[in-house]
């Protein structure tokens, strides 16, 4: 015997856990696709050599590799000098969207705008609330050659609605642009490498605190004087805190170099357009401080903060960058994307209580009271889903309270009896779990009954109709 | 530069192929939560141990083995003789559902249904239309120490929902019971592992034919009479014509072993609550023939053909075992349940020509004559997303000539338009690529125009309405 356990660092849900998660997957589908995002999956694993264009990161480090039995053996003989296994696990969905993108670009449209919801593997260190499988949910636009700045202006758009639906509580869209602050950095004399090093300590903010920033900013490798490093907080600690002081606190910025006057531009064609679009300015702000530590960024970056939860850190983040695929096609794509990584956000909500057990994806239990009803159980049942209702049907005679006990317990609405009574009648009880209570209803009409029911109170709760 | 490219044996598709693949999945899912199915998504990995608890066969050899970058090396250094790696994906959905049910046994409640829908992987040899990774959708029922028939014959009623959901033409679910297979074999005087063996060989007589299997049947190792080998021949080649047909033919069988008889019952319950389930009876039939090779089936059996594709082979197949998870658990776990292979179905049908690209899920794409119009656009865009639609605004001012080839290509069926005839009249100009039809509709009244058009459509096409 065995002892039946999941690897560590997997998040494994039971059904009615699982069901909510499933809620939110659907939702941000819905989403995406509402903003004309095309679906792609790929494979979970690539090609070693087509996964593993750079060398020696830490994403590297905490790579799967996957081999079949056979080569396991070849590999165990030869040792490590004969290279990598063929095949790797994907650590995240960008290098297989560049890998996609240059693979297939004559059948693509550009810009081309992709979803993509599948699970990333990383060989993080075991440890609560970190996994090594994980779900990520990305959007990107890639363009050929050029993408105007207009699509980072629907970005927030997108990571606005998508919020507002899973209805998790406030939340605030926080953006900046590096250029900007690549530009605001060359006026203060930090160039070259030296901005790159800044953005990254700029990013630590959050986590360090000033004071270890600002001791690092002044201390060796970087020098910076204590004028400039303060001059560098005080930038950082820019939040706009409405639209229009937004604008305001751009303006008030002075004037700057070319790429720094780019940035400020760009900034605010973001925020004119997220206007346009409907967004409350409450939902969103200009957060200075945002570097996003990733190389690849170069334009817009993007946080998005739990009002409510600000320990939680960001649930949503991208940004703009160069060059999507240099690594596997002359194309210049540049683009701008943004990803949730949902299976930690699930986790998150739950630990602070804010998603937990959903209902039951089951609407009904048609109860069986004896053995001869079992035909006209079914056949009621299949009346049912024919209206569009899930529906179990207890295939065994219980006592009906333990049938209403499973169905409590199970979080189904209706339990449907046909006794005796019933029967002579032409009607069925229902009994509604939820509201508590319990009427009769023609068999004929039952389907129908049940379907408005189920509709208005996913109404009520905020649901999309069902199919 | 490296070559980009995916792993052999993985279908990757194009967003149009991808958004088909999608809706099968879709419908799939809808089915299966229409009987009351409950969802579970297992790690794509399990720990090695756990996974392969049974040594030496075919399944093993196709086990892919799964390694964090450190782990690699260490196994290089030692070779094979420090055992397998740590993980292995999985190769199918079933141990997996073992390993989750024995595992998370006390919390939850038995007759546990549940559905999965997820990729396994097999280190098969490359070779067309054989996937190393591909979609499985199952769905199981486990029993807590018993679990009773008539679940087996709630199965072909949702193998039924599914394949006239799906729409990919007439269908036959066919079945057959092991009990009634092996009790008419004592009868025939073949016993114990004699009995297996001849399944096996009956399981072939589709790719073998009966000569062959006559042939193999009389040999060396079988060694039958030739008369017992023509009645094997002959009772493996009744299949019913119709319900009372069904019932007539396994009449006619004659009197058998208690095992015999109790398969027959078995059988005789499946069809009379199939026929009370409402499922037309051109649709189910029975087949002595059906096997079903592998060992742990016990009782019913079933296998779905394409009327017109017969060399497709079953497409939905599965059966009744005795005991799901003996290897992690004593409690004893009956079940019943079927598989659909997508990937391979999905390859198998665009091959043959019954399913192709879908229409877009993008529904309408709001064009744009001049960057004037830009916020305009992105209003009335953000307008049919809150009426339901999925919108993609052009954000960039092209000639309209091209935005139209666009829209065709990608197989979005609306183009909106507003020029500056359009704007003084408060209307916008639709064309609908799908009828070739342009007409103007009021500005407010564009999104619940679209939605009605949209779910008209749906409606005639047989889609499920969109949420």
């Amino acid at each position: 015997m065995i002892k039946p356990r999941t690897p560590p660092g997997t998040m494994e849900l039971l059904p009615r856990e699982q069901i909510a998660f499933q809620r939110m997957l659907d939702t941000i589908r819905r989403t995406f696709e509402g903003f004309g995002f095309l679906p792609i999956e790929t494979p979970v694993f690539e090609l070693s050599d087509v996964l593993l264009t750079k060398t020696g990161g830490e994403t590297e480090r905490q790579v799967y590799f996957v081999q079949s039995t056979g080569a396991l053996g070849k590999l165990a003989e030869s040792g490590a000098a004969d290279g990598l296994p063929e095949l790797a696990l994907r650590f995240d969905l960008t290098v297989p969207l560049a890998r996609y993108v240059a693979e297939h670009e004559h059948d693509l449209a550009f810009p081309f705008r992709r979803y993509q919801m599948q699970r990333v593997y990383r060989g993080e260190r075991a440890q609560r609330g970190r996994f090594r499988e994980f779900y990520q949910c990305d959007i990107d636009v890639i363009g050929k050659d050029a993408l105007s700045i207009r699509h980072d202006a629907e970005i927030p758009a997108v990571i606005h609605a998508v919020f507002a639906a899973l209805d998790i509580g406030e939340f605030t869209i926080q953006f900046n642009n590096r250029k900007l602050l690549r530009g605001w950095f060359e006026g203060q004399g930090i160039e070259g490498d030296a901005q790159m090093a800044v953005l990254r300590e700029i990013d630590k903010l959050d986590k360090r605190g000033e004071d270890a920033v600002r001791e690092t900013l002044q201390g060796e490798g970087f020098g910076l004087s204590a004028v400039v490093a303060e001059r560098l907080l005080a930038f950082s600690r820019v939040r706009s805190a409405s639209h229009d002081d937004a604008l305001a606190k751009l303006a008030a910025l002075g004037d700057g170099s070319p790429l720094f006057e780019e940035g400020r531009d760009e900034l605010r064609e973001v925020l004119q357009r997220l206007r346009a679009l409907g967004v409350p300015e409450a939902r969103y702000s200009i957060n200075l401080s945002i570097a996003r530590g990733l190389d690849y960024y170069t334009g817009t970056v993007y946080e998005t903060t739990l009002d409510a939860h600000p320990q939680i850190g960001s649930i949503c983040s991208g940004g703009r960058y160069e060059n999507l695929a240099s690594h596997y096609t002359k194309s210049k794509l540049p683009g701008v994307g943004i990803s949730i990584g949902l299976s930690r956000l699930f986790w998150q909500l739950r630990e602070a209580g804010i998603v937990g057990v959903a209902e039951s994806s089951v609407d009904v239990l048609v109860a069986l009271l004896d053995d001869a009803g079992l035909d006209h159980a079914l056949a009621l049942s299949q009346q049912l889903r024919a209206a569009g209702l899930n529906v179990e049907t207890q295939l065994e005679a219980r006592k009906l309270g333990k049938q209403m006990q499973y169905a409590d317990r199970a979080g189904i609405r209706f339990v449907v009896i046909r006794g005796e009574d019933e029967a002579a009648k032409g009607v069925v009880a229902v009994k509604d779990l939820r509201r508590g209570e319990q009427f009769e209803v023609a068999e004929g009409e039952l389907g129908s009954t049940l379907r408005v029911e189920r509709e208005q109170w996913r109404a009520q709760a905020g649901l999309e109709a069902a199919p």
